[in-house]
């Protein structure tokens, strides 16, 4: 490929910008009527408008997103994640206009992206997934007799979802009604598809994720786990790798079923294969992410391979240049999501101007971001402007280096999460690596009795 | 060491900091009047104005220095680079005060402070020198019959000098006399003492060096070498690591001799052997830095290794925790010194306001730097004002992660040597590896004559 066009905006543009200029990719930047004075939009050796600044006027908009790219002469689009990334449909018409979609094939996107289907290919795989409904369900009744089979709590999921929306728990039989609906309601709204199934609700299960990297030619490597349970209502706040708590012997099974799921499905870019780890250190499959996701950085760290390259690379129709034995985990890494945010609000997002930024540096910091100081933070867009990375020789190093890099960070003008994220590196239960998907909402109600920032 | 004084300003005193914080260890920053908006006195733990603007007054001020680590109950003081850090004085005093100096022992600074004894030092112990007078030499007359004896061009250098000031070639008889004299009176000057010594001039080598570390128990270990042949001069502008050109079979044997070297006087810190390379891959000694240098960011970027850590441990008494093997050398880097110069104005120093900055970011990218828009760089210090520092798994990939950073790095409000740097590592020249010390002039040559920036 000679001339990609980047589908997105923020610090995943600049990122994919930096990785085709080292590989003598030209670039073309799209943006929304928002986002002139972007970042992405600066770096990029071209940049087009696709339109106003809703994301379904640009960057969800199809139509303007293969115009840009046919008129502008690309061999190539990177969808980066979020809008367009996991749409089949996309990607089928980026190829119908003769180009190359970064990203696995369009079959493999649906197939895993509708998430009941997903399900059935794991288990007939022999990967273990949570108890729950063969097919969907499509009727109250119905979900009432699965519930009761299946045993409370139970999770009613949309089968075309993603990020915690369309979901709902209901812990006894009376909830399962309410709960069923509101979850269709939802998806139907959110994903356009009222499709929900259902399973064994694991109670404060660890969010563990499997990168993976796999060519059109059926290897496979994965690159170890990430530790992604930091999240409040199923927003990732701050991620690490490896998992501390993953016992090795567990490790192995579940980073060689990542892998064997890949080839099952034809799998042919990067991508992440979710698991939960329940407190026995079982774990089961969550859903496939068919994109590369905020947090791929961590494993760039532990593993010095550049994701966005293989991918190309993988789009190019390369074969991959490494094999399992040669990819290593080096030391620990961490990410924190620094967001445009309220805590004090119940987080809402804080968009404004960013009058002053001090960033910090040094050895084994990473920062990825599109902001600078006067950069003016738009309400249309998710609210996170920055990610701070840090690496050590081990995961106490890698806190250190954190907390040192947190505190050199200085954003004004608008509200942040980074003394949030202090804080947060400083619990004892987080230090540990002993929490799981529940110790969010306690840390945020700790933090809210003692009065503390909130 | 519970509480350590930074008897330095700038990136460095930053970059101290951090592993300080990282350690566990509290900080106390001094500052100049000058420095009082300085970034390493927002960080530090403590802060102490230590005299008016005048290095000579602040950062040169033993006194001022040692009064404010009393005061403030340090039991360490870190001397950075430059100011006092290669003053045997200021290390003994500081222990005299009860304090660690973190650095190699008073005597040993002393010894390799003293250029000519050095070189002795070295000869003895059976490292390669440049041929040259044992003692110092002491009339017009006796510099003469010495020239005449190494054969021409010859090097007149001050004893007790460094960063390239009094010295002076001579390339005939005819201009020794003049030579001598100027370079002894320059060394009045610069170092109040008068003494020269005499070498063969090798033309334009490279400049190779090592660094070390050393503890208190004799164990030394390297970490691979750096060209710093890109220099403008005699200040270094971009270095690498490992040196490109050099054959295996030489490398290996500048290493060992530089540990060696260690080994034969007494050397317990981290630091640096000096060593020219000539065009037939023959290298020659030429002296010993006994501090952190400015350019240990990219020995730190090959090997995983924070020197800055190692340092403290050393001086606190502890044995070195690596063994040579377990040293690897894991990629290339490169630092580019990014000046507030004027490139078109025979880089004369820019001092001002930066009224805007924009950082590069991402994978393998480091910054080490103490300003932030907003800062005004003061026309009292060193023009240097930011580290850009790239890694990759080789040096092509290095070079063009560090092409992409300087893209992506701004700087408004005072002139840089952004521009300059970007040009350098597009030249054919640069980018084959095989340029030494004479290279920056003829590059400067070629900008100026086709008028591209200069």
């Amino acid at each position: 490929m000679k001339r990609i066009l980047i589908a997105n905006r923020g610090e995943i543009a600049v990122r994919i910008i930096r990785t085709c200029k080292e590989m003598g990719i030209e670039t073309v930047a799209v943006y929304s009527s928002a986002d002139k004075e972007a970042l992405h939009v600066q770096l990029a050796d071209y940049a087009v408008c696709i339109g106003g600044a809703k994301s379904t006027d640009s960057y969800l908009n199809m139509k303007n997103i293969l115009s840009a790219a046919c008129m502008t002469g690309c061999d190539g689009i990177h969808p980066g994640f979020g809008f367009l990334s996991e749409n089949a449909k996309f990607a089928r018409l980026v190829m119908q206009c003769g180009m190359t979609f970064i990203g696995p094939n369009p079959d493999v996107i649906e197939a895993m992206g509708d998430k009941n289907h997903a399900r059935q290919k794991m288990m007939d795989a022999g990967i273990p997934v949570i108890m729950g409904s063969k097919d969907l369900i499509e009727t109250a009744q119905e979900a009432l007799e699965t519930a009761n089979k299946i045993g409370y709590p139970v999770l009613i999921k949309a089968a075309n979802g993603g990020g915690g929306r369309g979901m709902r728990v209901a812990y006894k039989e009376s909830e399962v009604k309410d709960a069923y609906e509101t979850a269709r309601s939802e998806a139907r709204v959110c994903f356009g598809d009222d499709g929900v199934y259902m399973e064994k609700y694991i109670l404060e299960p660890k969010h563990v994720e499997v990168q993976l990297m796999a060519d059109k030619f059926g290897n496979v490597c994965h690159l170890f786990e990430r530790d992604c349970s930091c999240q409040r209502r199923n927003q990732k706040l701050l991620e690490e790798a490896p998992c501390h708590t993953l016992k090795q012997e567990t490790r192995e099974k579940m980073l060689a079923d990542a892998v064997r799921a890949c080839k099952v499905v034809g799998y042919d870019s990067v991508g992440t294969i979710e698991f939960l780890l329940d407190a026995q250190n079982n774990y089961y499959f969550m859903e496939m992410n068919t994109r590369i996701q905020v947090e791929h950085t961590i494993s760039e760290m532990i593993t010095g391979i550049d994701l966005i390259k293989q991918q190309i690379k993988i789009a190019e129709g390369m074969k991959l240049s490494y094999r399992q034995e040669d990819i290593k985990c080096l030391g620990h890494a961490m990410e924190c999501r620094i967001n445009a945010e309220n805590i004090k609000m119940n987080f809402a997002p804080s968009p404004g101007k960013i009058s002053f930024i001090n960033f910090p540096g040094g050895r084994n910091v990473r920062i990825d971001t599109a902001v600078y100081c006067g950069y003016e933070i738009s309400p249309y867009y998710d609210s996170m402007i920055l990610k701070l990375i840090t690496f050590g020789d081990n995961r106490l190093e890698c806190i250190k280096k954190m907390r040192v890099a947190l505190e050199e960070l200085i954003i004004e003008g608008v509200e942040t999460n980074i003394e949030f994220q202090y804080l947060l590196l400083h619990h004892p239960t987080f230090v540990s690596g002993k929490y799981d998907t529940g110790f969010m909402e306690t840390f945020i109600k700790e933090l809210s009795e003692d009065g503390t920032i909130i």
